[in-house]
């Protein structure tokens, strides 16, 4: 119900993709051609991990429950700081209450998480699903959306020590659960994690007719491709980017994102798998 | 910039044309068809004057700068309330900062003032529209909008006394600060102006190419040309509504106020006059 | 960990008691001399039944997380509406984050609840408290909060019933529940609970220390006392306060609020009567 | 009416002076022993120039209407970043609207203000003020308060050319304008100014009675003071803090900035001189 975009590379400045492209994060807030609400302004976040930071640190969070595209304090923020991996998010609120503890990403330690689309009438499930997450975890559910209960699952399935099995394993519970009250089609959705590492970018549907997803195409390719854009200047050689819809009109610069597939990303590789496809 | 509407009739709970209808101006503030922007998502606000109060009692004010879509307290407000004249406004901000004291309507004294539309290049000629302000009013700015220095400024040019002269005045003078800028097409707006009895809806720009208004026909016409209709009962016989878009798709239940006019309602008269049409 | 005020009676402005008196509820926010704590300023909630409502009509919400002494919403509001019984709260958090849905009241069909003072260690015991909940109350949990959490477990104990008898079963479930996880002095508090009729309000904790609570005497005889003031003249002969500290410093005004009792106000009946006392 | 705290030394985390001391900026925005109001919960904001910046880039502004101990963006915030020189400020307002426009400290170009007092009747002088600031600057009045019109009357006059000067100059302006309109004791304050390689702290008032101000001793000397004291260690040898009240109970940390004077910071130098003070 939302758009997301999640960056991993050299450190870059978050307003680069999330204020100053075409069909930035910030544009797609207000007006999102492929999204399923056209306005997505019911609150923003970004989760960033330092620049210089240790390896495990926890990542900064940036919640606002201003509409994006009217907040000078995330504009502020976003061009003061540069990060190595960032995941921001713009939200269009399906039903719980817009405050700063529903805005994406949801951060447990230094991992980071988040998600557009739905867990189908979540508020008959919310019960089930609450009780199926370890109770040392419970109090650390802050919210009350579908995408926290489902990233809290997940760490109590194991998303810390393998996020892609993690992840896999609490989407099955959720399905269990949503067969046991009669819902069909229970999950919906593309899913952001991350450690500070590595990225891993998900998309999958219950009823494989999952939300869009694409993700960059390798920028020294790019840079080939359009050796006159100045405004890819800015980016490294291993910039990726993976995002709900597309951040420019380039052609051949995105390329969409599998139904049921993770695709991977970090310092040294890119790869794109099967997730739940069987 | 903006859309507004403005009712006057029997106490009526200012939900129902706020919230209700299908293109209620809470609907129009996500999706405007007629309106210069799409989205009107930056503030919100609304003046009432109370169903019991005293003539010459000041109206209530209410501002917000959450978007009206998922704002709870506009929802039980003006559930909670009726009122037998309410003007209210959403926003979309062209420069000036989102922040309540940029929100319509403006009150001064027991007026009430909003407005739809632009001074253009405002900044330039900000400083000298402040100083045309009657210096005893000057602390009362109390935002940064267009729309609060000409309301001010129509003050000084006496709308309490007579509030078609004086915002006529008002606009002259800010036509002849602009041409000695060098600045065409000063003026572009739709005005609503009350003082709890009478309401004077404006249409007029100096380019003679105004942003739309249409005010709701005689209810009781409008009860005999769709008798089967039930929402139409919630109206009294004096029910009047003028608006920036027809709230609703009834063929013949909104007629366009003309270009460089004045339309005004009280208890026992509705009229249409020239305004700046020389 | 908050302050709270309570009113039945006659048709009242609520600003009169939460803006304009000496020691107003708003005046406590800032600075409250018998309170845990001296600053009251993370969230303000004020829920109030319509003067001409219908019996068994739910009441109105305002819930605002901006402090209560600038709030410029809450001072139109308060003195734009009439109220025969109203419940206001400021909130000093102890922990559950600062959003309107952990503001108080909270509401439950035509029921409200308030509470200042805490349920201790909430967080160890939240998971548990949530399962006690009735399964079709659960998705009507909508915030983070140990009050909320209590109201529903007194509304699963049949509080709409019974509001002592429910109130009491539940503050007996959570000391249970405390037990079992070795946590002493689980409950404590004041509480006020209405139906649009009646408003009770309780002092009780598990320790018999409970926060302060004081009503006001009966308005003729204070009127009688102070014939000079000309500020009690705004009050009906029926008008009753109940309130976490005096609103004003005059002698004999307010008396304390006994531990371990429940206060009942109607329009016909004053009493005060054990609570959970053996 | 405030508080405030400006730094400047080695890269440091905000939040270590803001957050984390026993007197911290925001435990004196709740409870401010040496305020003129005890309670500071109208506003926050931080300006504060980049680590890697080149000279003369614009600082980065963070602003917010939330208390600041609730604020968990400016926790996040404060310990994400570090900063070689940052000023931040918690507002009690006195009169002008709670809004982030009216939220120190103001930036232009890249310069930083920020004021604790007020100009005597603002409102009374607010207009005059206004007109004197240069025709040029005037659409760079964002807000409403009277210390953002004396930063751009201090621009006006050279405040970026010698800021002692500058201010020295526009706090003239002010006392002549304030005789004219016989208002005494026209300007009570302390005032921070920075172009992001020095900083100037002013203690200023026309009766000679201006609010307090701090500095704290060389860091060399306090560690040699306090050899077991862990908290010292995060700082380096040329960090110094200018503030509103002491940091610390430490005797010998802080010294009072004289009356009259201005204490001026660099990376080299450090330096008191009288300011008006014939």
């Amino acid at each position: 119900m939302c758009r997301w975009l999640a960056y991993a590379g050299e450190p870059l400045q978050p307003s680069t993709l999330i204020l100053e492209t075409k069909h930035s994060l910030v544009a797609q807030a207000l007006n999102s051609p492929l999204g399923f609400e056209t306005v997505n302004g019911d609150g923003f976040g970004i989760g960033w991990y330092g620049k210089d930071a240790a390896p495990g640190a926890p990542p900064a969070l940036f919640h606002s429950i201003e509409p994006a595209w009217h907040d000078e304090n995330l504009r502020e923020l976003t061009q003061a700081i540069e990060s190595p991996l960032f995941l921001a998010h713009v939200r269009a609120a399906a039903g719980p209450p817009i405050q700063k503890t529903n805005c994406h990403p949801f951060r447990h330690g230094h991992w980071l998480f988040m998600h557009n689309g739905a867990l189908a009438h979540f508020l008959r499930m919310r019960r089930d699903l609450m009780l199926e997450i370890d109770p040392e975890l419970f109090p650390h559910v802050r919210g009350t959306t579908d995408s926290e209960v489902l990233f809290l699952l997940a760490v109590t399935h194991g998303l810390q020590e393998d996020p892609v099995a993690g992840l896999g394993r609490a989407i099955r519970r959720v399905e269990e659960v949503a067969q046991r009250h009669g819902i069909a089609d229970a999950v919906q959705g593309t899913f952001a994690v991350s450690d500070g590492r590595t990225l891993w970018a998900f998309r999958y549907s219950t009823a494989h007719r999952s939300r869009t997803l694409f993700h960059s195409v390798d920028m020294t390719s790019l840079k080939e491709m359009y050796p006159a854009n100045d405004r890819l200047e800015v980016f490294g050689a291993k910039a990726r980017v993976v995002v709900s819809e597309p951040l420019s009109d380039l052609p051949g610069a995105f390329v969409e994102v599998p139904e049921s597939t993770v695709t991977i990303l970090d310092a040294d590789d890119f790869r794109t798998e099967p997730f739940l496809a069987g």
